[in-house]
């Protein structure tokens, strides 16, 4: 099978590895040449625009915000360049409102549109063990799964409107935001009565709370270790924006989501926009004047 | 050895039973009679007065809250009643000024005092697997230690000043009230955008958030199964009121613990005080409008 | 002087009339004919399209929102009509990342541009009372200076940059909304005591808060008077969105307007879009089972 | 008519006095004794003891807080002082759980109780100028107008349940507070964008927001003018304290007030608790990075 492939950031590049492992064929193409390069090395071919790479029967895509998908599938046209029949697999953390516009513009050119957003850093993109969210219309699902399920340990669906899994993902990250805040304030609370964050943190997260995200997260704020960024706070800010406008648009309150909002900006007006999203602990730290001691 | 136990709510006949089968002698009192004379016919001595079950050189207690520590201990005079060098083992979920205070009566009258909160339910207390939180005068706990571990599954340590193990344990309340939220209102935003909560919520609870407590209240939301309650939902207002009045105490913002506070608040001003605590989730969804579909 | 007047809704209409009846020329246009018929009766001229009505040298808008100046002057051309030299005069209620962007358009196209947004409903406007604000390069400010005092009772300049304006703005439309978010709050509280919320508004707002903000929305609170709408409830939320965004851009956290936004979501899940913004206060009723007594 | 004097901080002098020169006779006490011998030497007489005070057949006091009044009135007997048939006026600012306490200790020593907590700081009370709540017994309330009325503008009848008067007045001091925090984070966001708080506050205080709360609060955040204090930030953050109790007896969600708790905790974090609590506004300045600018 012939399959394009767009956007090769960390993620990206992790899982087009994973396609060309599993024996397909690929055209590839990133804003920036390197990496592109290094999956020719393994086997892909390099596509000069993205409207190249988009002009095979499979399209993925895995490119880094709402900005980008526009440029490049609308106003670039790699849109347009979609062959009708074919389909093509959103991997992107976009707004749901984006993906709404984009399941219209598909179908209104008789090209199938996934959404299939993912769980997992690249590490576990590269292991094979992203989960994956799929969703769109079913033959369109069933056409592509064997390729999803190349990519990911499991496949969720979630439906024929795409969106929903774009809905979902921002759920998903809005959950773990809440997570870190969560960790922070109480481990603020217990640090203010002679707990160290450490040992309160590792009590909770071998018990009650022993799961993947908090045991990641609850180490990286007990070790304050914030560098290298997994996932930078901007980004994080930009998945709660997300949140936030889908909450909108469905008359949803959602109260902790916007004391995420609050603390993310108070963390980008400290300068660590930059740094791994877990340091929005330490604004729950610094408010409580336990920076100073 | 001779232990006294006071205070036979669910969890206190569980943890009372897991000593006497481990071979302890229990004089134990309760308010109301029933639960003791259950014990009596498990070998239990019964106690006319608090005081009398406080006469021992080890003494237990599991009492429902700050009030009925103070009318207990400081009002009927069981604290009184503890003979010189014997150790009074708390287990109740109390304030931290309380704890505080109580640490210092007891040294006033020369008895040991060992705060041990609990992580776990009834059922959990049965089955021995307890989190047994635990901090006193190093020696007491020393003392007491092989009777914790009769208890719980783990004692975890938090050093000499009594009144941490309470932080400990309203943080880690926290912490759990802080997840029904953050599940609730995901799930409305899902559910906002076509995706089934419990769809939603087991891709969540099975991955990122595969623990114990995502799982649990994740289910009980999904299936909104609020009755009976393992844990009510005033007593959830309860401990997050402790958990915010040690923030005060310590100058810590908990900006999450006022959106729970609030919601506690709104769900006992619509009737749902006795359900579980996990029925906080539908103030999410009702504040949507969801209710009404 | 010919004007060109562009947006003749019920505030835009008032406007326009203070021009005339200051005997500036006019020639105006609207979306809709009935508005601009009206005026032609007064003396205006009535243009057929907006780049008709924007060949003039001075120009004022007042649009609904940020989409419709989009549509007017950027899609439809209105720009591009602006004659060299002239003057635009902008004073709808705007982003600020918008004001930002239009004032650079603007600038590469040599025309002046002022943002003058007001505070004051239609009656005020009607009456010459509004308070106007003006931000803009000081000559074109200096240029357009009796006309705005034509219009209000007073004109605040806020410097040359016009986005400043439209951050006053929405920062003062915050204001408003916060404030009747906090009468609503206080009342709740009184009325669960067993205070009218008539006789506590009553109090406060001809004491320390005798403002008209206060006055005017206290009575309407008090009388639980939403209808007619004043200013719509999803108009309120829009310009809060905008506040929300514009302290986005500038890493500002506003965990007050977090509450608005929330709040006017729940108001419009319970069908309250259209009715006056003071609706808000509805909500703080409900949750608190007020409105079931 | 001979009246007992209790509390002669700033506030309670100004009464004082108030009293004393309408041609009251007054026996006054004060915990420290400097401020009654001043009294003495404009007429006053001086009680050795709380309960001499007590022991007329009208009693005022205007004591710090509800552990003042508990001491004075309960462990200290002055309660058990006052003398049948009596009444006793209590202008503090207290719980509205401890007013209903009081008004029950009252009456069941058949002794009248008007609450009668005032608006207005001590420059006002000595002008009369203090606005004052009322509620008791009417025939009580009516006994004592004169008094009040001699030492307010104005006094605002709240009906028979004196704990009402207390709710009207922590309602009112939440109300004080929510505006400077409105005022902070409107400011900030002007602040943000190039747009001075002066130049923002003084137009927002001069038009819609005109009353003296906003104007006063409002120049002391435009000058940061935080010394000395008119009243202290951790009074502040008690009032709100007390507040949200009130809030949570009636099942009141409160977004707004937990938002000030939170600020005035971080506040108190950063070593300004003795400073004026418009201070607040420097948490809003902090969060955004503009106190490093």
């Amino acid at each position: 099978m012939d399959i394009g492939f767009i956007g090769l950031g960390a993620m990206g590049q992790a899982i087009a590895r994973r396609l060309l492992a599993a024996g397909y064929r690929l055209t590839v193409w990133n804003r920036s040449p390197l990496p592109a390069q290094a999956l020719a090395g393994e086997g892909a071919s390099i596509a000069a625009t993205p409207t190249e790479a988009a002009a095979r029967p499979v399209v993925f895509s895995m490119l880094a915000d709402d900005a980008a998908v526009d440029a490049v599938f609308v106003l670039q046209g790699a849109l347009q360049a979609l062959p009708a029949g074919g389909v093509h697999v959103n991997m992107a953390t976009i707004a749901v409102a984006l993906a709404e516009r984009l399941a219209e513009m598909h179908a209104a050119r008789g090209v199938g549109y996934v959404a299939a957003p993912v769980f997992g850093r690249p590490d576990a993109a590269a292991a094979g063990r992203l989960q994956v969210l799929a969703a769109g219309d079913p033959a369109q699902v069933a056409r592509v799964q064997p390729l999803l399920e190349a990519v990911g340990q499991r496949v969720w669906p979630f439906g024929s409107a795409p969106a929903r899994a774009n809905a979902v993902k921002l759920a998903g990250n809005f959950m773990l935001a809440a997570a870190i805040e969560t960790m922070a304030e109480a481990a603020t609370l217990a640090q203010a009565h002679g707990v160290a964050p450490a040992d309160f943190l590792g009590l909770m997260t071998q018990t009650l709370f022993a799961s993947p995200a908090y045991q990641n997260y609850g180490t990286l704020i007990a070790q304050q270790h914030y560098e290298p960024a997994g996932f930078r706070l901007r980004l994080g800010l930009k998945d709660v924006r997300l949140a936030l406008q889908a909450a909108d648009a469905g008359a949803v309150p959602m109260p902790v989501a916007g004391v995420l909002r609050d603390n993310f900006l108070d963390a980008i007006a400290h300068g660590d926009a930059e740094l791994d999203w877990a340091a929005l602990a330490k604004v729950a730290a610094r408010r409580a004047g336990q920076d100073r001691r």
